[in-house]
């Protein structure tokens, strides 16, 4: 194998790179419990100036982008989410300690994108010079929908399940009183997936995701993207890493809290899920010739956890899971390794392709 | 009418503008319930930056302009600010449904002016082109104390002669026991209006564009402003054209619970004081040269309504009054329908100057 | 005398300048009771970014830099943190109507550096030309630990000798009671000086400081801080200087409660101050060619007073003095007139090195 020393060298030159130094500042910062913080405000702003610049860098894209050459990585993106979620049902949630819904509502969180783990892989490209499609952008909602919707109908339909066995054993009680919801009439139904998609949409990330997407669709904010949006991205980008390094850091100490098997989920699955993005990113090559660049993103894709828009809507789908178990994962671990091994990407995707 | 197909055809284009837009990307985000928040200290920082560099562009201009060129328009802006509270006070305060207090309140708030609206209508026509003073920021001020001090000293006259005419029937009693503010001596005095004034220029919006003026006037701020100020303004009114138009539709729902008249009031008040702002504009055209950009922003500023300074004010000064009547109004209705119009004036402007 | 009239000029032509301009305007926004308000988490950000900013450019600078070069300055800047909490023991604290405890704490804030004001001199000295060494803000947490740690030890000492005075008078019941902490073994120990040290490293300025330190050390941020930080910075301290001189407007009014001799304190230290730096840049001048721009610098870092990182350490080290006194007198007083006294040290610079 001749890429483990180039491999070794671009992972020191990123290490360097401001993406990944910053974040590793944030956590060497909390780890000597310095008392910086950055406010929600600001957070949430920098979020949404991120995601917005991301969706209209999109839209832009998708205005001139051929149909086909976007719906294979877009059917490609829905099949790596529901592939990580199908994957966590059958490892994390068989394990002992993990109860059925935190298992799947872990296994949804790390099926789900985070944006600043897509923007960071974005600027990690730019800083090598590696290409991407413009749209990839577009393919975050996917990907993101596909497993949160995944996880969540098959954590409620297990809970339905187990409620008809509960009302058989105690006598049908539930059947009687709880009327529709109860063990008859099909286990689950469209109501309650259109209302899950729904508070997808309505999350604030996927929420400036989308608006930027109509306006790189629709509108011409071409002026205002090159002048603002653009040029911050980067310095935003830094604050963004800062503040998730010092937050990662922080959400490890409750992952004392759960089952250990919750630490090795959050150390490995991103390596795993990122080679499920990565396999998904090759079949798109080989079908429409898909970037080398898109590869990648697709990988880093993969192996990030939603640290933004999947929390929320998992608390309100699945209020019974834990969230400390599953977000402690998730930020504390999940989002630091997924960010950390985007140079893997970069070096297996050049390995297979030959970039 | 030659200018009908012009105006469809500059309208749909305003439409696709970054201003417009985002406007209208926030409408529809809020409308579909989206979680997305942008926190009050983002909103004032963002507000206070616009405000600074419009007081200091203004400020930098008044400095080499003649008084004369700045006289003329400064008078038309005071005439224009008192006959839209004028108007109000002739027709909406006289429907039915709509008590003295809150009519006049609404009348002040559309005669005053935002900043928001003043700043996308600099920006719309930097986008196609069309030259206006650069002390135009410094006419804000005029018509919107004239606006606000016009309609708190009328509400308070007026309740005042309420209170006198109630002493008589009731035997004098308030006259009695109530002193100085009875029905005996003048029925408003000079300290009333100096504590108006002294309010409303306390207020952030006014605070924020006069300090921008007098930096502007009195010190060099140039390289701050080209470097940072300047280069910023897109960005951020973008940001702030996505909060108004979440707010606006949010505000929606309040009219609800108002009298109809206030709808009708907050659609079609902005198009009939964007005309007097119009005709105000051209007179100071005829009479100094006044620039077609600068008819247009005399249009716009009247057009617009106030919602950043105007609404305190108007609760300090008449808290009898119902602030969701006359806030629902401004803000929900009247500037969108001020931001959306904007192209409008543009069209009008050119087909009266022939620009 | 001949520089007089030249200080005068430069005093003039400064205070138009946007820095000096700014911090005015906020006073005299303050002074008329303005509403205008920039909240807190704004105030964060804005302090992160130029402190990570001139962090930043200090560690990209130390790289390059001889050890030699570095060095002198660095014990210069240590001696003269020292130096001024020796001062301030010697006059302030012997003073009627200062406890020993509130004289320490605010002879500690004085002897500590602002970022502010360090930030505020360094645009003053781009503007007129004037090159310094890249490694200056290294040399802020020397001068600003020293201080701090010297003022707190100064204090702890003195609290234990009337403790133990108090147990003599009263039979050694505290040393009976007391403990480890009471009249019998070292007056003070090496863990508590460790403690103190940690806490002002892990205070949001320090620490800020040395992530921007460490990023330009270890890391290549050159990119973003190029893109980013540096065109960045002029802008954001404008901001601060703005909401400094608010704030100091506001915390006069505090002064009233506290003893005269603070408010004499206030205005005449930082001068006083001044000088020692200047006479320290001055021996570093001929020692290793300190620059003229490092001289001014060196005497700005000393003039001015903790208004960050310093009031949160000392309320944690020593709660028993009193805040509003310490905290009034740098933050009213002591950083308005470090910032409006920095054209004074660039002209006494210029006249004794003949720039």
């Amino acid at each position: 194998m001749d890429f483990l020393p180039e491999l070794a060298s671009t992972l020191l030159a990123q290490m360097q790179k401001p993406t990944l130094a910053f974040l590793i500042g944030g956590m060497l910062l909390a780890a000597m419990s310095s008392r910086l913080d950055l406010p929600e405000p600001v957070y949430k702003l920098v979020v949404m100036l991120l995601l917005l610049k991301v969706g209209m860098s999109a839209g832009i894209s998708v205005r001139e982008a051929e149909l086909v050459a976007l719906a294979v990585p877009g059917a490609l993106a829905v099949i790596a989410g529901i592939s990580i979620v199908l994957l966590g049902r059958m490892t994390l949630v068989r394990l002992r300690g993990v109860s059925e819904m935190d298992g799947m509502a872990t296994a949804g969180l790390f099926g789900a994108v985070s944006a600043s783990t897509l923007a960071a892989g974005m600027a990690m490209l730019d800083d090598v010079g590696i290409a991407y499609e413009g749209f990839i952008g577009a393919l975050y909602p996917f990907m993101d929908v596909a497993a949160l919707l995944t996880a969540i109908i098959m954590a409620r339909m297990a809970a339905e399940r187990r409620a008809a066995r509960g009302d058989v054993a105690q006598g049908g009680v539930v059947a009687i009183v709880g009327g529709s919801g109860g063990g008859q009439g099909p286990i689950m139904d469209w109501g309650m997936i259109r209302s899950i998609l729904m508070d997808t949409i309505r999350s604030p990330a996927i929420s400036a995701l989308l608006l930027g997407l109509g306006l790189g669709l629709f509108a011409r904010p071409d002026s205002v993207f090159e002048g603002f949006y653009e040029p911050l991205f980067r310095g935003l980008l830094s604050i963004l890493m800062l503040m998730m390094g010092f937050e990662a850091w922080n959400r490890l100490g409750e992952l004392r809290r759960v089952a250990h098997v919750y630490v090795f989920y959050g150390l490995f699955a991103p390596l795993v899920h990122g080679l499920i993005g990565l396999g998904m990113g090759l079949i798109a090559h080989e079908l429409t010739g898909f970037s080398l660049g898109g590869v990648v993103l697709m990988a880093v894709m993969a192996a990030s956890s939603s640290d933004i828009s999947g929390p929320p809507t998992l608390r309100g789908a699945l209020p019974e899971a834990n969230p400390s178990s599953y977000i402690a994962t998730s930020t504390g671990l999940g989002t630091p390794v997924a960010i950390l091994s985007i140079p893997l990407w970069i070096a297996l995707a050049e390995a297979f392709i030959g970039g």
